[in-house]
């Protein structure tokens, strides 16, 4: 059973066998959350796993698949908070996930200085510059565009957060690279892994993943590149993979 | 008529309907030097255009087909200038293409601050931190690791010598992307795009193209990804046009 409320759907994570609440109008998961779900080192038997701009709460029901370790959400809109605990009882994973219903930047003090081992996060991607271009729809627009959580808000967080030798990763538009890089060092993050999402060969990169250590020594890595569609303009094996399970 | 010393031989350079002296025991051009050549922006009409590093001065000969501009190469190795001299004259190239036997750490100096429109280089790769790895050859050695030149040296030597607006491409490993990124914006160049070459669809990129503007605009694009090896272990279709014209 569970209690749907307005236009909320209940779809399928197929290849996790998992259930998710979405809605349209207030929040539906990107291809992008999927990936870095996918991406993100994860201890398999236990640890304490953070993703912070949680959202319906879609990463850590993917990452529930992944690890046996605690996995805590943090969301600053209640209506979206309210939809992941919904979804995270949905599923039975009430034992591992929890939901925060908070402002990331006060999670360090609340939940304690360096006790995550990974945290994830697939913040905001717009600055409020493009302030002509913001979505009406106000849920929408904090989930889009910084204006609760700034990128260096949201790295920053996360150093915080993370415990020496522990990994943050983040999943962002490749025109952020230099910000990321620049702010992940500034914060004591060194990147290790980055992987390019091109929507087809022959296109530029339009999302860009990357997973840094805390006080990490400087050795990156560019992973394999990741093809969303095929020449007929069809999900590729790698896709279908990651989405169906196939 | 050309004159050959040692173990040299006259090689081509199929697409470009040039020839090249070479030598395995003092320099060979890689593919990462013809991707440089090709990837960097070049006005076509007229220019000045300058490559560091120059090595047998493979970069200029390539850039030679592609515009009409005057191109200088330096090289600090006197067994590679001469070849370089030489296979611009083989080419009958004197009139556009130029070389200079010297340390690009005084280009700035004796050429001008500020002169030249685009700056390519494909510097040494290996710091010298990697000892136990350096070629005994000297000349390998030297074109191989940072011994005559650091990236530093490079990116700062390319940021004195290009014109404010004016274009910086390197090529480069990937695992040096931070430094790159790091050192080009100490050196008022901003990274606008780069391009990853993977050697294979699922394998790591092994190589990094880059071009900055001089004081430019954030605003970085994550160029198609380029493919060497199809699944086959041949070179791909982009690969071979651009080896071969074909």
């Amino acid at each position: 059973m569970v209690n749907l409320k307005e236009d909320e759907r209940l779809d399928y994570l197929l290849a996790e066998n998992l259930r998710i609440i979405q809605s349209p109008s207030v929040f539906a998961f990107s291809l992008d959350a999927v990936l870095l779900a996918r991406f993100v080192y994860v201890p398999i038997q236990k640890g304490n796993l953070l993703d912070l701009c949680s959202g319906n709460g879609v990463i850590p029901l993917f990452l529930s698949a992944r690890t046996k370790g605690q996995i805590t959400g943090v969301e600053i809109q209640g209506r979206l908070y309210d939809m992941a605990v919904r979804s995270i009882a949905y599923n039975g994973l009430e034992n591992r996930l929890q939901m925060i219903h908070g402002d990331i930047k006060e999670m360090a003090k609340r939940l304690g200085y360096g006790k995550f081992d990974v945290i994830t996060c697939n913040p905001p991607y717009f600055t409020t510059q493009e302030a002509g271009e913001i979505n009406p729809n106000e849920h929408l627009a904090i989930a889009r565009h910084e204006i609760l959580c700034t990128l260096e808000d949201a790295i920053k967080a996360s150093s915080d957060l993370v415990r020496q030798g522990g990994k943050v990763a983040f999943v962002h538009r490749p025109g952020r690279l230099i910000d990321i890089i620049t702010l992940m060092r500034k914060y004591r993050l060194e990147p290790k892994r980055i992987q390019f999402v091109y929507p087809k060969i022959g296109k530029e990169a339009n999302t860009l993943l990357i997973e840094a250590i805390k006080d990490g020594s400087p050795d990156l890595k560019i992973l394999p590149p990741i093809i969303v569609y095929n020449e007929n303009d069809e999900y590729t094996k790698e896709i279908r993979a990651i989405l169906y399970g196939e």
